[in-house]
C-alpha cells in the first residue's frame, strides 16, 4: 500500500507522467510485494523559482 | 501541534476545505489531545494528471 | 482519493489513531465525496527533538 | 533533479529497497530525462498502526 | 544530503525566495556538516484557501 | 505561517538540531517576512538505507 509523491520541475507531458506511473508501479509491484490496486502515485510540479539545489534556485542556473 | 497534509484532486470549493479544517481540527483536538492553536492543515490540490493508483493516471480512468 | 499525512508527537495510542482515523475518513467521504475505499491515512511520529514551533524545539518549551 | 519519496510499511529488506532505488532511477532518468546524479530517492517507513485505508488501521485489518 | 521542503502561503518574490535558500543552505552546511551540492531546498506555495490553522483557513481570518 | 520539513540522515545531535531550528526559524521571519511563533520546523530522520541518490543507496556508497 506504498505511497509514491515525487517532487519534479514542471513541464513533463502527460505522456511522460503516464510511462513514470507505469513503471513505477511496476517495481514496486514486483520488488516490494505491493498490492497494484493500492500503489498511488503522485506528482508535485514545482516552477524554476521554487527548487534549489547547492544554495542556487534552478531559475539561476543557467545565467 | 500536529500538522495535517491532505492531498487531493484539484476541484473542491473553499466551502468544502473549510467544513474539512473544522471536522479534522475538531478530531485532533478531541482524539489526540493537540492544543487547537497549534494544529496546521494544509491542502495540496493536484490535477487528474498527476494522480495515479494501480498503475493508471487518474486522467486515464474514465476513458 | 485523498491522502491524508498527519506528523505529530510520538506518544499516541493506537486506539487513538484508530478513533482518528475513522473521523478523518469519515469527514474525507462526507465533506470531499470521496470514495471510502481510496481514502488512505498515514501517522508521522517525530520526537521532542524533531518538532519546533516559533524557533524552539519541543524539548526545549518545558524548561 | 527529481525527489522520490516512498512511504511504506517497515519490513521490507536492504536488498528490495536497492531494486526498488535503481529500476526507479532508471525510470525517472529515462522518462523524465533527469540527470541521474540529481535524482533523490527516500523511504518512510511506518508500521501498522500508522497507516490506514478506508477508515481501518492496517493493523486491524487481519483480524 | 538534506532535503529542506517548505510550504508556505504564495506571494514571496524570486528575491526572497532566492535569499531564503541561501541562508537555509548555509545553515545546513555549517551546522548539520552536508555536503553544500547535496543539499535540495522546495517551496511549495499554497494558496489562502489551502491553509488553516486552529481550524480556520487564512481566508477567514481577516474576516 | 511556514512549515519547514527537513529528511536527512539520522545522527545529529540536539544540540545541532537546535541550531539548525534557530537560523532556520530566523530566515524564515527576516526574509519571508513570517510570524515568528507560527513557524513550524520538522525533522524527518532516515537510515543510510533508507535514502538514494544517484541511484544508489547512501548504505552502499562507502564500499
Amino acid at each position: 500500500m506504498p505511497l509514491v509523491q515525487i517532487t519534479m520541475l514542471a513541464g513533463r507531458t502527460a505522456d511522460q507522467k503516464r510511462k513514470l506511473v507505469q513503471r513505477i508501479t511496476d517495481a514496486m509491484e514486483q520488488e516490494a510485494g505491493a498490492r497494484r490496486d493500492a500503489i498511488v502515485v503522485t506528482f508535485n510540479e514545482v516552477s524554476k523559482e521554487s527548487y534549489a539545489s547547492g544554495g542556487v534556485l534552478m531559475a539561476d542556473k543557467n545565467k
